[in-house]
Order: C-alpha cells, then structure tokens, then sequence
C-alpha cells in the first residue's frame, strides 16, 4: 500500500491480536490460592516473537524518522536486507521506497512506533508473522514512544476504608463494599511480618485458615519499596474486608488501597418506582464493572479467568451499560487466541459455541465490519474444529478430553445435549453472516444449510411432544427422556420454535416447578430473558426482586456466582468444597442489567450499529420507570408510567411498539393500530416523542 | 504409572521439546548485519507458558522433598486443586498419592527439580501443556538445582592470538585460524570507543566499511563489566581477524578471547598417504565442529541459523565424526517446531522433506526408538502438511509462498521439480519405517503405496532415454528439456534406479562436461558421494584434492559455503551482493568426514544401532590409509595398504568386502569368494582381522 501524506498521530504497533494474547497470557496467571499460583488449566497462547512490519511511502524530499521498538529492531529500505539500521534516527531517502522493519522480542509484544513529519506508524502500516500473512497491523490508544505497549496497565485512583474495627486484637477493615485492588500501609514503623487475610465476606476475613486470598510481607522488603511512606502490595485483589495480623512492635498510621478498574463511563440509567429494583440495577452495573478489566473476567477474587460463556452475557450487559468496546474486542480475540486448536475455548465445548454468538451479537450492536473482517479466518477455523466433532447423526458431542457444562447442576451430558445443537446452529447462522459481509456467498449458503438441517433434525429428535419441550440428551441414537430448561430457552431466545411450541416450553417447561430448578445467575440470564420474551415481565421483576433481592437481603454489595436461597448463614460463601470458595463479584450476576435495559426499556437494535432498532418497553408491575441505554455513540431515553410514554433517541431510525388499552395519542408522529391493544409509533433520532396511553 | 523406588538422580524436567524450541527461539535472533539483529525469516516457534507436571507415588512412610523451579510452580495432591503449596520444601504423605505441579513460566521455559530421598523429578514423570496431552518429560543433563536450563550455554576456554600486526596504526589480531567466541579485553585504560571489525579473512578485517560483523563499545562500560580486569565482549562471533580501531588514549595490556564450543570428543581419525588428504580430513572435522553448537548451523558468521537441508548433510557428517546425539536431536527437534504447519522448514520445501529423511537417518546410525516416537506425531502432521502440496499429476510442487531451493546456481525451479518428488519419495519410505515401528502397519502399508507410486509416476514422466538421465522439472503437465544433476544424485544415493540406468545417469550426467557443474559444496556432497557408489573413488579423491585443497590453497582454515576456483583474489569472499557476503566456515563445507569415512574406510550400518555394518574399503589412488569411525557406544577400525587389510570392530557384527587380485588370506576367519574379484569376510565385535590381499 502506497500513502504519499499521512497526518494522524503516529501509534504503536505490534502484529493484530499480540496485545491482546499477551496481556491475556499475564493475566491468566494472576489468580491466586491462598498465596499460591493457580494459573488457568488451559493452553496459553502466545506472541509472535519475530514479526516485521512493512510501508511503502513516496516522498518529495528527504524524511527524518525516529524510531522507538519494544524489542530488538531492525529497518532497511526496498529489501536490501544486508544494509540494515538500527539507530533510534534514521533518513529516508525522497521517491518511492518500502520500509521494512524487523523486531524481535520474546518476552514482550514486538511492537514498533515511528514518527517523522509525514511518516508514522499506524493502522496502515503492514505486518507479517513470516507466514505469508500480510496483515494491517495492530494498534490502538499507545501513542508516544513512552506508552509502550507492554506497560499498559488499569487506571488505579487511592480509596479509603469505610471503617476499622479490632477483632481478636487485630485490625478488620471494611472497604464499605467489594472492590479490587492494592492495599497500602501508610509510614509502616517496626520489624516483622504482617499477614493479611482478605475476604469477600466478613466471614471470610475473619477466617485466616479458610480465606481464599491472602499476602504476607516483611516490613524491611516493605520499607525498600515504599514510596513518600506508602508501601503499596504488588498484587491486586478482590475483597471486601481485610483482617491484618502484624507481628508484635509492628504499626503503620493507617491503611488504605489502589482501587483498579477500567475507566468506563455509565452510559445507562433505570429508575423506577421500585427502589429495591434501582438498588439492583446499581448494583448489577457495579458489579460489570469490577469484572470488566483487562478482559471481562468470570468473577474478580475468581477464577480471574476468561471464559467464553461468562463473556457471552457480559458482553450483552455491557452493550446495555458502558458499550466498553475495547474490552469486548480483547476478549474475543484473547478467547480465540491462536491456532492449532486442540481444545475447546477453557476446554467447553459450549464456550467454543457462544464465541461464535458472541463475535455475531458485537456486529450486530456495533456494526464494526473491521473486527469482524480481522477475525473471519479465525472463525472459519474454529467452526471447522467443531464441526469435526458431530457424531454420526450430525450432533456435536464432547469428546472424552473435552467438558460439556450448559450449567452448575445435576446434568448429565453425556451423548448429544440438546443446548450444544441449538448453539452450535446458532453458530453457524453467525458463520452464515460474517461469510456473507466478506462476500462469501457460496461459503455462506454453505453455513446457512448447515444450520438449517440441525436445526431441523435437533427439532425432529429432540421435541418431546408428551413433555412439551426438548430434552436434554440423546446417547446412541436414543433420546433420554430427561427434560431440563437449557436447551428450550436458547431455542426459544433464537427464535427457533414454532408459536405453539413456544407456548408450550413457556407452560411445560419454564413455568413447571417440576423440572428443575436453575440456581446460577449465569443461566437465570437466559431463563428470565426467555420469559421476558413470552410477556411474562411481572414474573420477571418478582424473580429479580426475590433471587437478587435475596442477596441484598444478605448484604451483598456485588452479585455473586450462585445464589441458593435454601442455605443458611455462611454456607452461602461455600462452593468448590471450600467454605469461602464462592466468588461473590461475579459477572453473571449482573444480568438485570441486560433483562432491564432489553425487556423493560426494550430497547435491541434490528439491524447492525443500531441503524434502526425496537423499542418495546413494559413496566411489567411497575409504576413507572426511567432509563437510557447506549447506541453505539448514542442513546436511546425511554420514560414510561401507566398514562405517558416518553422517548428520545440521539441517531439512528426505530419503531416504538407498546399496548394500550385507549387509542393512544402522539402530537409528535403518527401512532399505527396493529392489532387488538398494540400500537407502533416510528421514531426518528433527535425528537422527543410524548404518548398518552393507558397500561 | 506407578513407582515405588527410583534411585537416579533426580533432573530438571520440562514439556518435551520445549527446551530445543526456546533455545532455538534466542539462537535464530543472534545473527548481526554490521552490528544490526538479523533475526531468522520464518516462525519462531515458542514454548509453552503454561504446563503442569504429574506423578504417581507409593510411599511407606512420609517423605521430605525439595522443591526448585524455573517459573511460578505450585504443588497439589491428589487433585486438590485448591490446595496448592509453592514452600521449597514439602512432605509428601505415605501411601499412594498422585503429585500434580503447575509452572508457568513466560520468558523461560517452565522447568521443575524436585528431589526427596526416593521421589525425584526424571523422564519417567509426565507433563501436559493441557492438550490432552500427557507426555513423558523432557530431561537432560542438568541434574542440580543451580544447573537450571534456562542457563544453559556451551563451554567456553581461553584462547590467545598467533600474532599481532600493526596496520594504518592499528592492531590486527590474528587467531591463526577460524574460531567462534568472544573478545577480551585485559587491562583497558583510558577513555573513549572501541571499535572491533571482525574478519573471517583478513581482507575482511581491514575493511571496516565492508566487514560483516562488528562491535563497538565504550571503555567506561567495559569497565563496569569487567572481571578481574577483562572485559570480555557480551556477544559471540565468528572470526579469524579483528582489527581494532580505538579512540586516542585507549590503550589495554593484551587481546584474547573466550572460545566457544561443544566439547566433542573427536571419535575418527583418518590418515593416509597423502598428506594433503590428511589436512582436508582434519579442517573439515574443524569446520564441522565450529558448526556443531546449540544446534548445527550453517555458518558460524553467517546465518548462524538452523538450516534443515544443510542439517541434513551435518548429521551424516556427525555419525562419521563426533557421534554427537544431543546436538543432533536439539536440532531435528528445533527444526520441526510446532504446528501448525504454515510454512515449510526455512520456507524451503525441499528442508521439510529432509527432515524426514534426516529423522530416518538418526534411526539408522542410532537405533533410538524413543526419539522416534517422541517425534511421530509430529513427522505424520508434517507429511500430511507436505501431500497436501501434491499437484493433480501427484507431484509435490512450491505453493507461491514457498521456495523451491534444491541449490545456489541457475535453476528454474518453476512447476514439478524432480528433485523434490525423489525427496519426498525417500520420506514416505522413512514414514512407512516409523509407521511400521509404531506398529501402525495400515498407516505404514499407505505410506509405503503412496511411494512406490510416486517413484514409479517420477521415473515413468521424468526420465529421459536420449539424455539418459531424470530431467529437471515439469511444468502444466510437460517435462521441460532441462538436464541437471541434482534429481540424478538423489535417485541414485537412495537406489531408485535400475543397473542401467544407473550406469547411464554416471556416463551421461555425473561425468558429462555439459551439464552444468555443481559449484557448492552442499551439492557436491551428494555428487562426490554418487560418485564413489558408482566406484569412481579415485576421481572422487582427486576432486577433493583440488575443490578442498584449492580452498586449503587459498589459505581455508575451515571450509566455506561456495567456491569457484575461477574467481581471482579477493573476489571469493563475496557474496548475496556483499563483497564479504560469504561465510568461510560453511558445515555444508566438511563433506570429506562423510566421503572418507562412508566410502574410504567404507563403514556404513546395515540395520539400526550398527547391530550390523558393512565394510568396504577403498583406497581409492591411495596408498595406505588408516581410520576409526565411531559406531554408537563402539568403534571400527580400519587400516588398509596396498596388500594388507585389517579390520577390528568394538560391538555389533558384519560383513567386509573387498577386491584383491590374488587369493586373500586371512588366519582369523574365512574369507568367502563372491565373484570375480570380489570376497567377502565375517567380522565379529572384539577380534583383530588381518588379511593379506593384492590391490
């Protein structure tokens, strides 16, 4: 590629998704037990070490560039590749000449910046992993030589402790609410050791034997890294509370921490007239936020890990609240990470299903054919992996290294489970899609049958008529006549069921207390949705109020793991057979967030980047309510009671669809009768539209 | 697996393969242009970051074990994962237990040393990169916590200079011959530069403008660096001159350097009547031996890069030389790397089916069947990567990205070059061997058809009775009229000619003044050695009489990678467009090892390990020769003047064949009558054989 004048601000840049695969392959060995490594159970991708990157310019004069490398570099002009340089300033010759530069590093991204008055660095320069590979390069905000990319690291800002209380003779700190980051001891003064036992619970911290995090330290190695008296600890952690033991003769003036997070903005808002619903929505936010770091993490104290099934709904809520793409971009490609695939994304075969679904939902909320373009290979790759994995019938089933989860509950997935099917289809409608935007079309028609014909034949096997559902597996041919929610509520949310057998699902099987119960937020995100689907709002909000309600009712200031209302006292922080093994910051608990922004304000996008989009709220038992949600760069404000409908949009075209007991009147549009109680009014950006109706 | 007792010493352990692909990783980017990286072009393959360790142990009481690693480790029992310990020491409790210990290492390979008084780390421990891959560990010689692996680099010892001369005011330092190390520096003073060129000729040293390699360094840094009063300079080199060119002021008592290398035991020897012969023999034992380092290199200038093609020639060198199985190994397995397959070996495809045929050889000469299967998998993903590059006649040809190399010298390598289909027939046939000793018959069985096809189609299509020799290539489906000799050599070297043909490609291609001469001493490798099958010894000894010792007569002190007795003075150090381009000490140049010992002394094995061998001894013009060749743990000796034989060998058992005028006689066995003038005799391991014959 030839750019004769390039103005923009040079920017590092290093060979596309090494970034992100790198700062992955840190941070998934950052998790902790008990002051021991515990590093994820899955293979780590890795960089490139030796990359080089390409331009080719025209110059009418001569050109001073200066050159910064993470790694070992090397530039020479038209191939000449014996006449190298490497001085941090080096002349370009005028006319028309290739730029080559080498970089080597092995411990850190190769990463490469240059800047000269026209010259820089950027998105159009060219990159190759020496695999026949050209590619535009990677970059993103690093841009000057001294924001390296290796030294990317969370924004941190001091935070204070809610309050300090003595238990046994030794300090409890409150932080007031769960948080994440580094402790800090202000002008520590004597010799010895201090332990610190973290907790997400009071009972946690209090439990020096039991707590899942803890750190030690010597206050002389304290004193030798402390800076204007404040010796801040190395490691970030998830906690509420800290109890400090410290060896006699050992005090500090006090104490106080580096909250770390991601600078996002809350760009949505909900208020009704329910105030415990508020404080859940508050809460829900707060707690994507936490987990929304260098990549959106399953939960903070743990596993600190990226899974592809956890990220598929954190993506969705965070579409309904910061609308934080960069998070989202490293998590899709750090979750791809790099071939050969061997495994199954964290070793689930579900996980590597809802990549697929999730790398669809980004296009459609965003609209970024680019991201989809730089991992459509990627995709292919990974649909062929799976595909490879259908048994004789054309399921896909787990193969003996791999696990089949759908959920925390007593399943057993052995065979065919239905779930996989209907993602695996739902995948391949993805493919369909991102075949079709790289024009693509036979690959596309391709997938398209793909997913049609599983759809088809999972429907045929796995349709129970007697039970009114899809049941939960077949083994050898044969369909057990085991009968779980799972695999009915994605069919339901994919649309792939007739309006009869949608109904069916709803009496038979979400609404029936016989089949079994789901207790983790992960999957309530997909079984109070569906309901939101099938009009059932007000069970939805006395759901919501009830399960998560039921954890504020226990003090929960960030949603956790699983939430089973039967247990008693403590044994809520158990789990993984360890009595604080639960994560009480995890981002599945924050699906309110999605259902509230989705189901309540109503707001989706109908065609990719919000274009054009729906808005169908329901108060579904509330009195009123008050909300905004994101659209891209925009927004879409939605203010509803049992008389008004407000609404104002900043881009884009929708529809507002609602019911309406009266004729409803709009001065400021057209209101068109659809039928019995339904109403549509289209809705342009940049008006506010005022309705009378009545609930 | 289970052990009760394990009394070897316990060794650092590590994914297998992980430690040659990293060393590998850091070797491929030591290479200078001017003082400028030169890292190599193709994928770096990297380690694992990410592994975890297992063992199964039964214990009648508790046992203490301490703990070392290379990375971040923690230890758990029996799949508690969650109760994990990092303490450098650990009792581990009777009974049958099963130890799990993660590393994660991500600038080193993770490596882990545990030893107790009967649990020790070894090969018989498993590690998994969490592939569903539990292999058997890697291990080597570092057998103590303070040898770790990551340490690992070659010997090194002082050499001193054989002279110092004076030139334009500046030192020129001359070692006396091609070395590879360090510079030193004793008793530096004053301030100011240093600048160092290196030359592997003096011509090169002298031209500081033009010399490939260089240093530079201040004396203030030096003498932060330097140890009892030497700086000794940080990278390696190759070189036989340095001239030195300080600033005014800068004065030191002396010049030496640190040589580095693998301490070989030279385990040949040959010598005979020619003196000259002598010489070749031991520079090229030299040559091979600079090479023969973290891996075999081409060049020790230049590249200093793992070249599969030039390996291939190194190793049979080796088997006649040093029998040096780690360097050996080191580099098959570096040279694979890991998938997936983009590329071929060095961007080469003829280098990726050396492999397979240097992977068989390395079976031959050594009967490691462990090897082979650690290496299996991985030889089946390579071929299948490597059929796969089959056109619709079933010849293998370049993709665009590829280089179809076959030699330096006026080729058009366009289409389906003969060349390669003779390769990869030979690789086929080494697959249906290690197929067959993995007991995969099927697998062997199909390997096995497609070869023979493939040499029958590649004789049916490029065989030309008029030119009476296989052509060059065949482009779109028509054999072009092109006549070399490079596909002739290779069909022949591995018998795939009938008697008449073969007599045919010597009279009309080997010994044709037409066809063009071979000017590398990489191809002439093969071409002397087809050469000698055919009998011709005594044209062969000539031809390295004046090819090696015209490079002798120019003054080689190793042997180089080209040489063109028509070039004048100077002009033979160029090349690649540099007028020092050329590297003096070429592994590729040592081909006399393999000639002298395969064809002179005649030792070849005739089954895996040398459990069997033949001995054919020629003396090809000579008038007495004597020589060892190393054969495993063993030897044979063999002397041999123009009426006496004698042979004695140290294991294993075998034939040797001779021809002699008269009627030979021998008192330590029976000497069997052939034909003609050709007898054959039974040798036995630990005996002396003396025959009298008449040449």
């Amino acid at each position: 590629m030839t750019k004769t004048v390039q103005k923009q601000a040079a920017t590092w840049i290093w060979f596309p998704g090494d970034f992100e695969i790198r700062l992955h392959e840190k941070m998934s060995a950052k998790r902790t037990a008990r002051g021991v490594a515990y590093p994820a159970y899955w293979r780590l991708d890795r960089h490139y070490s030796n990359v080089k990157f390409r331009y080719t310019y025209e110059l009418e004069q001569e050109e001073e560039i200066t050159i910064a490398a993470e790694g070992v570099f090397s530039l020479y002009l038209d191939g000449r590749d014996n006449y190298r340089a490497n001085r941090s300033t080096v002349k370009l010759p005028a006319g028309r000449h290739e730029i080559m530069v080498s970089v080597f590093n092995d411990t850190e991204v190769p990463a490469l910046y240059i800047t000269g008055s026209t010259i820089r660095t950027g998105s159009d320069w060219e990159v190759t992993s020496y695999q026949n590979d050209w590619l535009s390069a990677g970059s993103w905000t690093f841009d000057s030589p001294a924001q390296k990319p290796s030294a990317f690291r969370l924004a941190v800002t001091p935070q204070e402790p809610a309050s300090v209380d003595i238990r046994d003779g030794y300090p409890l700190i409150d932080f007031g609410k769960e948080t994440f980051g580094y402790l800090r001891f202000h002008n520590v003064t004597g010799n010895g050791e201090v332990r610190i036992y973290y907790g997400e619970s009071m009972a946690e911290a209090l439990s020096p034997d039991k707590c899942v995090t803890l750190d030690v330290f010597n206050t002389q190695e304290a004193a030798a890294k402390e800076q204007d008296g404040i010796y801040t600890l190395e490691d970030g952690k998830a906690f509420r509370y800290v109890w400090i033991h410290a060896d006699p003769g050992v005090t500090w003036e006090r104490v106080s921490m580096l909250y770390e997070y991601v600078p996002v903005t809350y760009r949505s808002s909900f208020e009704c007239s329910d105030n415990k619903l508020n404080e859940i929505y508050k809460i829900s936010l707060y707690t994507l936020h936490l987990n929304t770091r260098e990549f959106f993490l399953d939960g903070i104290k743990r596993d600190r890990w990226v899974w592809s099934g956890d990220a598929y709904q954190a993506f969705l809520m965070n579409y309904y609240s910061f609308f934080d793409l960069d998070v989202t971009r490293r998590t899709l490609v750090a979750l791809r990470g790099k071939d050969p695939l061997a495994m199954h994304q964290n070793t689930i075969v579900d996980y590597s299903l809802y990549w697929f679904v999730s790398l669809y939902d980004y296009y459609l909320y965003t609209g970024d054919l680019a991201f989809i373009r730089q991992n459509y290979e990627r995709a292919v790759s990974l649909m062929a992996f799976c595909l490879k994995q259908r048994n004789e019938e054309g399921f896909i089933e787990g193969r003996p290294q791999d696990w089949v989860f759908v959920d925390w509950a007593d399943l057993t997935n052995t065979g065919a489970v239905s779930t996989l099917q209907i993602l695996l289809a739902r995948g391949l409608e993805a493919m369909r899609a991102f075949a079709a935007l790289m024009d693509d079309e036979a690959a596309a028609a391709a997938y398209g049958d793909l997913a049609e014909e599983l759809k088809r034949k999972t429907l045929q096997l796995f349709w129970d008529d007697e039970k009114g559902g899809l049941l939960h597996h077949r083994v050898d041919g044969e369909t057990k006549p085991t009968l779980t929610k799972h695999a009915n509520m994605f069919a339901m949310t994919y649309g792939y069921l007739s309006e009869e057998q949608r109904a069916s699902v709803v009496r038979s099987v979400m609404l029936n207390p016989e089949v079994p119960r789901i207790r983790t937020p992960y999957m309530r995100f997909h079984e109070l949705a569906v309901l939101c689907e099938s009009g059932e709002h007000d069970v939805v909000r006395q759901e919501m109020l009830s399960y998560w309600g039921g954890m504020m009712d226990l003090g929960a200031t960030s949603f956790w793991e699983e939430y089973d209302p039967s247990l008693a006292d403590d044994r809520h922080y158990g789990m993984y057979d360890m009595p604080f093994g639960k994560s009480l910051c995890h981002a599945w608990g924050a699906g309110p967030i999605y259902l509230i922004g989705k189901y309540y304000l109503g707001i989706t996008p109908s065609s990719p980047a919000y274009e054009t989009y729906r808005i169908k709220p329901y108060l579904g038992g509330l009195q009123h309510m008050k909300g905004t949600v994101p659209i891209g760069e925009g927004q879409i404000t939605v203010e509803m009671d049992l008389s008004t409908i407000h609404v104002e949009t900043t881009s884009g075209s929708g529809v507002l669809s609602f019911s309406s007991k009266n004729r409803p009147e709009c001065a400021d549009g057209e209101i068109r009768h659809i039928e019995g109680i339904d109403y549509e009014l289209a809705i342009e950006a940049g008006k506010r539209y005022s309705i009378t109706y009545q609930a």
